[in-house]
């Protein structure tokens, strides 16, 4: 494969490129591997040009129809969007949520959008690694805007923001006490808070349940990285698409003031080097199952260790010697 | 070293044997290190006796004064009684907070109790797995409560609650809006949250704020390890040391409910198995700093991938190929 011409159509925002350097990445083989970190060096000069946005929600909040929705207000004030996922559940299924794409018909016919499901790997974090590369493909092709969606299972929110700008948590409306338990530790990185359905008999809901969060978010300590009045709640509807452009709003004057500020290039600084922190780990760990002997030593010390028959730090050196003699 | 007999006097309950055992798996030097292993090794039959409760909170909350005062209420229930600290900050200065031992100047000399300072490290993961195998070291030794104390710098808190079997949060009291900004992600792993200072002008402002963070704990999902009514929020005084017996009532039914319903053995399994990865983990990560060339490419490379000039996944990979080589 030509790597440079590849790297040139992806530039020109060629979509069948496009595909195929995504498909590239999600690779699994070693010499394809080899032809991803060429084309990912050949594609860094385009960093910097989307805001990339995370978005997270629980199944039933209608994800599908505000990304199909907000997607279409988008394209239709002439900017670019990709989305891509982050969805471990759907990993072993090899990608299932490409029934997403039927959800969302006006948007992946839309020629200025392209969506993209869950890379199909075994563990979260493959699945996340591959997706910030794709997204960066998707920045040097020239998106203006990448979605970033997960359905938050397990730590997946977390590596989201951390190759997102911003943050977004779709909530539906919930009544009074019974408002729904958001997973510990996703307001903590939720820049905006959005409460879907607000429309019909559900509105008045919606408006209380966006109150609650507001007051739920003054409980938590100021970031450096955060406005006036942000992180906050807003009420959104799919349906009537009310909200939708003061969240977009929202999400601009937010992208604005940090880049103003300096936040957002410290914030993309930061997470590059988290991601060759991320990747030099993971290179690391993958010696534990490169052979099969030490594979099977890790599985039965942690088996040992979890019963309480060999200490953490005996079971750990135990496995480090082996793998230096190795 | 004698490191059988070493054991056998920790397991006696040796005051001196405790204070050398725990200075041994403080070392850093490579012998000490083995021989910290083997004594690790030799206690091991010792877990699962004590009740290791974490407990953090800011500067100024009162945590001397508090540990002072719970402490001394669990002596004198005749109860034995550990105080160990995780604390990167004063890992530069050689373990500064000795300091905390003139505040808690009674329980400092009862013979029931011990207080050792945070181990002084470079970095706030070395400080843990220090503390960890203290705290290891501590139960076999017969105590019937390690506390373990954080002042919440970091990943701190998620570290102890890793190690403890229930988690503490104090706080001070505040006035209305006022609220303070609990540290983002401490509220998640929370299981009592106590607001000190109960006590004169600010027993109403205790009890309002206290009533606060209810309300904030009722806004998070309810976690399987937790029975009814869990997380709480108390309030407690340490001067007039109201409410430290609910408290301690309100932990041991927690720590029983947990027992009986197999939370409390899966927790510590878990955590057995979390520092045993976590050992192995650091082991691994160790190798990029053994060789200064290495060293040296790691940190070429992540400063031109903060800059952007490089791709995070081509600089790692020239780090593996290199250490793989070396």
């Amino acid at each position: 494969m030509d790597i440079e011409d590849l790297a040139k159509r992806v530039k020109a925002g060629e979509r069948r490129a496009l595909s195929r350097a995504i498909t590239l990445v999600e690779s699994g083989r070693a010499d394809h591997r080899e032809q991803a970190v060429a084309l990912l060096e050949a594609l860094k000069d385009g960093a910097g040009g989307a805001m990339r946005i995370g978005l997270s929600g629980t199944p039933g909040v209608g994800k599908s129809t505000f990304i199909e929705a907000f997607g279409m207000f988008l394209v239709n004030r002439g900017l670019r969007v990709a989305v891509l996922a982050v969805d471990p559940s759907s990993a072993r299924s090899g990608g299932s949520i490409l029934g997403d794409k039927t959800r969302m018909e006006q948007l992946s016919r839309h020629p200025d959008a392209f969506i993209r499901p869950s890379p199909s790997q075994s563990h979260l974090g493959g699945v996340a690694r591959r997706t910030r590369e794709a997204a960066a493909i998707c920045e040097a092709a020239g998106f203006d805007v990448v979605l970033i969606e997960t359905v938050g299972v397990g730590q997946s929110e977390t590596m989201v923001a951390e190759m997102s700008d911003l943050f977004l948590l779709l909530l539906a409306p919930a009544g009074g006490d019974e408002l729904q338990g958001v997973k510990r530790g996703i307001m903590e990185i939720a820049d905006i808070i959005l409460v879907n359905k607000a429309d019909g008999d559900l509105k008045a809901t919606a408006t209380r349940t966006c109150a609650d969060y507001s007051g739920a978010l003054k409980l938590l300590r100021k970031r450096p990285q955060d406005p006036e009045g942000y992180p906050k709640a807003m009420t959104v509807s799919a349906v009537t698409q009310d909200g939708l452009e003061d969240a977009w709003e929202a999400m601009v004057a937010l992208s604005d003031w940090r880049k103003e500020t300096g936040h957002w290039e410290a914030r993309r600084a930061a997470q590059a080097r988290h991601w060759f922190n991320d990747h030099l780990r993971a290179g690391l760990l993958a010696r534990l199952e490169e052979d099969p002997a030490i594979r099977d030593l890790v599985r039965r010390r942690g088996e040992e260790v979890e019963a309480g028959t060999i200490s953490p730090t005996a079971a750990a050196d135990e496995v480090l010697d082996a793998l230096r003699g190795a």
